[in-house]
């Protein structure tokens, strides 16, 4: 079930919590309404190097707008995207993109976004790694979607990537349904358009759903403490406190990307969402770290 | 299964609904996982006269930081809600009521909110139908959220009411888990507390789930438009409008409170949460109106 996890101290910490909280009469059962899982997606579930798979999805919606208006080529942040100049980009912060993506995410229906975003992970491959971005997945970590689904858990992503984005493709990549994400979001305004009930995305944030805003749109969201976590970055930090934070038995998975050869060495350097302080504070806070390079016998399916 | 529904359009419009969307090859099948059924609180699920059942639990909440601070029950609008003035505390607007509800709830984590609401609805008594306030939920409603699920749909809460404290009943009250409640909310705030990590509820307003604000939550939480929903009063006309809006075969219902004797017979005059537009556009709109006196066999259990 999870057969693509090496034997080791991450494997056995998540076979022996499941083994815990499942076991009826035993000191740390936990009935199924209790059992939830929360993922981090980009680095967590799937590939975030060189930049997040939104970002990508981003260079090519500025692209079609720019073949539009052709003024955007010159104006930054839309000149150093289409440059592919990511130290610009990078310049701009994790909530400057994220700032640029409800920009240009806005002024239409949640259907249209929808049809764009669907018709591009049809197509749209990674540029290392050569294959459709949605088979940018790690194995392992799909295997462990499955196994906790199979012992009762319900799987949820929170993630700092846009809500709509990534309830695209949550049901068909991961079996994880629209309803148990939780993102980043934009505001919607309810309107009748052409006689029509539509929710209109506009190009103000609503959240950003990073660091402290993950356990807060948590408790607003699923109103319920999960029992495991996993992330990958110092923004998933206080979502891994928060689910050790309660009374019980609790899983916390740190992944590190330690693995130059079949995917991407990096932690601190990362600028647009490093991996720091959740690696220092890792043992203190009774977080696992699983090693990709370890703990993990394949990478990608 | 829906047996305390009378032979009817209502029950017809129900039945017919929920046959047409699950005939496998059908024109208008609906796959498992787009069932997304919507329910208001207040007055749909459960009774909201004289006024809604939050509201009591306010009073005795004040009554408690009353005891303790002798000053509140001559301030406003404490005093009102104290001395069961209702049309004062009418007065200050649903949106109002609502502050005060954030006012009263806040300063505390949510497991403290959650222990002080457990406590109150195990003994707490709706005073003219002298019964728990958790058996003053409509019987034929229970049926009919019942019957949904069992045809695979997933039923949801949409509510004004405190996301927090519908949570506390809503899985043994309704079968509805704490994750498919949308309410109106008050900001969190992560907190590391004495080395824990809680989610503190603050005393300013996220959401007030009402009107427009409906959809809109559906969109941020659910991310998919509901082919059924079923509300009370014009706070529930865009949820309804909405899930009309869809391609495809969709239910929306509307309860009329009509029924003087087994309940209380209201609708435009009932200011914290009148029907007035909904009533006026339900034909127009293609919502079906259900009326208690007519279309219900029997009202509580």
């Amino acid at each position: 079930m999870v057969d693509s996890w090496q034997e080791g101290a991450a494997k056995s910490a998540i076979v022996d919590f499941v083994a815990r909280v499942t076991k009826e009469g035993g000191r740390d059962y936990v009935p199924p309404a209790g059992r939830i899982a929360t993922f981090d997606n980009d680095g967590t579930l799937w590939c975030e190097q060189p930049v997040q798979v939104q970002v990508f999805f981003l260079i090519d919606r500025v692209k079609q707008l720019a073949a539009k208006d052709p003024s955007l080529k010159e104006r930054q942040p839309f000149k150093a995207l289409l440059e592919r100049d990511y130290k610009t980009l990078l310049s701009h912060g994790k909530q400057g993109v994220m700032e640029l993506v409800a920009a240009t995410h806005a002024g239409m229906s949640e259907a249209e976004f929808e049809k764009i975003a669907t018709g591009w992970f049809a197509s749209a491959k990674h540029p290392k790694f050569d294959r459709l971005f949605t088979k940018c997945t790690y194995k392992p970590q799909l295997e462990l979607l499955g196994y906790l689904r199979e012992n009762g858990f319900k799987t949820w992503i929170v993630s700092g990537g846009g809500v709509d984005f990534m309830r695209v493709i949550s049901e068909q990549t991961y079996g994880i349904p629209r309803e148990q994400v939780i993102g980043s979001s934009t505001k919607l305004r309810f309107e009748i358009k052409d006689g029509r009930a539509v929710l209109m995305k506009l190009g103000e944030l609503n959240s950003f759903d990073d660091r402290d805003v993950k356990p807060q749109n948590i408790g607003l969201h699923i109103g319920r403490r999960p029992i495991l976590a996993f992330g990958n970055s110092d923004g998933d930090l206080a979502m891994l406190r928060y689910t050790i934070g309660g009374s019980g038995a609790r899983l916390a998975l740190l992944l590190h990307h330690d693995d130059a050869e079949r995917e991407v060495a990096y932690d601190r350097e990362f600028k647009l969402s490093p991996l720091a302080e959740a690696l220092d504070k890792a043992s203190e806070c009774g977080i696992t770290v699983v090693s990709m390079k370890r703990d993990w016998k394949a990478v990608f399916d």
